[in-house]
Parts: structure tokens; C-alpha cells; sequence
């Protein structure tokens, strides 16, 4: 392609940007009501544009449609939750079991996003020092997977509180495939523009100066 | 916030959304002019708005203003670049001598992000079975601000051709902090549709489905 139709972004859609990372959020509460056909496939191709090390594009995507493989991973969540909360002192941890972390029972998709440790696409380009930027390839995958989703109204949820081996085991996925994210994906049950760890007194945001530093 | 106002996003943006996708880039060639003041905390204060494991927001960002740290990152690059190249093939080797991988020389504004590895903030949350949420936190914070900034024709180049030990050293940051990314930021010298690892016969992307399973 030749230097020409760069496309320019109006204030409108900036605007509208703006309000869509606003509004984002990771959903824990999602009706049951399956997904238009074809819908899945649409936003996994838009998620597919995300930049990846070497343009090696090493992530791996399971949807998990068996009722045992979601029971499965289901109860493991439930296992390490558990487990979570032990950790905590008496009065934290019951805070904690009052948080609804996950909404694997109820939402219509599971999507178990794995990235593949060494991939031949891209030839081994980026990442000699820092291997890590495999999975930092996968993670934009899921972010853009989640703010697509979101422009149709569709909620994601990312779990992380499960044996990444186990899920691989479940799934029986290559040995080389490590879990980066099990997704939730459907509609909300609820909107809102504020993190329920921050309404539920978890966790609040914090201002942005506390992070940036100058040399 | 009340079950109200949730943003319905039209069709219209979600074109641009796509278009965004499409044309967002890894920039390597930039326009050496500055970027106008207050630009970069614009960006980064809606990038402030990414995901983040527990609400813990893990990333601390360094804006690299000194030409000796820039001097010595740079130096840094080019000896890891050098070691890269002499990994492959004499006919690879001299292709990946041809690319172009950085573009540390002319971009205005560089900024590290490291991802703090044992954050107060979020008390712990999600990450006690995948302790790497806190830098895919970090990756997901990186990836808004790429997004951000092409939302207003400024280009992002993400260098990971670095020793993430030399460059903390080099700017001296807490021990405990890990680099994830390297960026250089800037408007960019040539609009492109296709990425240029592509574009030079490096690496084409492949079709979605060779990454989709079913379980």
C-alpha cells in the first residue's frame, strides 16, 4: 500500500472512543441468552488485526462448548477461589467471598485463549531477550476482542483464578500452549461505568500521577 | 452508578472502530517534530482506563527525557539488535539487517513502562494462581495507549530488542519493577494499511482459523 487514504479519526468518534474505554468493564453478570450466529466469529476477526511480536500472531483460541469442559473449569475456579480466600485475614477474607468474581455458570461463551511458546510465524523476530512478549502478543488479542464486543454491547469477563495447567489439562491442549485468559463473553445483566471492585469497596482507582515518573 | 445511560455505539463508529483496528501499526519511521503540549497525559490518562487485575493498575511509566538515557537505551538496542541478527542464517540474517526495528533516533517522546510486580493496590486479587496478570495488566494499559494515540495520527513503535535488566538500570528504577515495553511515540513518516514486517516479506499474517479450536 502506498502513502495514501490514512484514514482520520473525528472528534466524534475520539469522543465515543473515550466513552468506550469509559464504560468498558470486566462483567461478572451476564444473562443467558446465547449470541447471534456468526457473532463470535466477527469479533474474534477483529481481534485477530491486535499486534503481535514479529507479527507472529501466537495466540491460540479454544471456545469451550462441551458441558463437561465447563463444569470442569467451572469447579476448579470454585477450587482456587477457595483457596484465594484462605489467604486473607477473617475480616477480609469474608469481604472477599462476597465478591461474585466470575460468571462462568451463566454466560453463553467460554473462550480459553492460550499462547503458543514458540511459534515458527515470525521467525523468532522480538522476542530473543524478551520472551515474555509472546504472551504480551496475547493479551492485545483479548483487549481488542473485549473493546469489540463492547461496541456491540457485549460483555467480557477475564478469569484468572485457575491452575493454568489444569485448564490446559481439561482442555487437552498442546504441552507448549500456556493459558494466558478464560474468557466469559455475553450480554450484562447490568451496566455500569464504575469497576464493581471499586462499587463493592474493594479496590478504587487511583490517580494516574502515582505512576508516571520522569528521567 | 445506576442500571442508566449504558452507551449504545453506532454503526458508524463501529466502522471507525475497525478502521482504527486496521490502521493501527507498529511505527518505526517518525516525523522527528514534538508532539503539541499535553498530548502525551491525554493519552495516557485514557490509557489510565485499561484493565487491570484486582483494579491493582500495576504499570509505572517513565517518560525518557534525558539524551543520555535516550543515548543509552538506544545503544542498548542497537547491541541486542546486532546479537538477534547474528542468530540466524547468512540469507535471514541479512534480510533482518534490512528491516527497520526501532525507531529510538527520531521519535520526540519515549516512554518505558514497567509493571510493578507486587502491588499494594487491588490487595492481591486474581493473581495468586497466574501472577502475570499484573504485566498483562500492563499490556492491556500499553495497547489502549497505542490505540489512543492513532485515534489522533500519532504512531507507536513498541521496542522489545532490549535488555529489560540495563534499561531499569539505566533509568534507575525500583528493583522490583519489571519492563514490559519500551515505547517510542511520535507522528509517523508513512501511512501504511499493511504492517511492515509484511510489507518487506518478513512475516504475512495467516487465517484466524488455523488459531481457532473447538472443545
Amino acid at each position: 500500500m502506498e502513502d495514501i487514504d490514512a484514514p482520520e479519526f473525528s472528534a466524534p468518534f475520539r469522543d465515543d472512543f473515550e466513552t468506550l474505554l469509559r464504560w468498558r468493564r470486566d462483567v461478572r453478570r451476564f444473562r443467558a441468552d446465547p449470541l447471534p450466529n456468526g457473532t463470535i466469529g466477527r469479533l474474534l476477526e477483529l481481534a485477530d488485526l491486535a499486534p503481535s511480536v514479529g507479527n507472529s500472531q501466537p495466540w491460540r483460541i479454544v471456545l469451550v462448548e462441551s458441558a463437561e469442559a465447563r463444569a470442569r473449569v467451572t469447579a476448579c475456579f470454585e477450587e482456587e477461589n477457595a483457596a484465594a480466600a484462605r489467604e486473607y485475614d477473617d475480616e477480609t477474607a469474608q469481604h472477599y467471598r462476597a465478591l461474585k468474581l466470575a460468571g462462568l455458570r451463566e454466560a453463553p461463551v467460554h473462550l480459553a485463549v492460550f499462547c503458543d511458546e514458540d511459534p515458527e510465524q515470525g521467525h523468532g523476530l522480538g522476542r530473543s531477550t524478551m520472551p515474555e512478549t509472546l504472551s504480551y502478543s496475547t493479551v492485545s488479542m483479548i483487549h481488542t476482542f473485549w473493546l469489540a464486543a463492547r461496541t456491540e454491547g457485549i460483555g467480557v469477563g477475564w478469569v484468572s483464578i485457575l491452575d493454568p495447567a489444569t485448564v490446559g489439562e481439561i482442555l487437552d491442549v498442546d504441552a507448549s500452549w500456556r493459558l494466558v485468559a478464560y474468557l466469559c463473553v455475553g450480554y450484562p445483566e447490568e451496566e455500569h461505568i464504575d469497576p464493581e471492585l471499586e462499587r463493592l469497596r474493594w479496590q478504587s482507582r487511583s490517580p494516574l500521577k502515582s505512576r508516571l515518573f520522569r528521567r
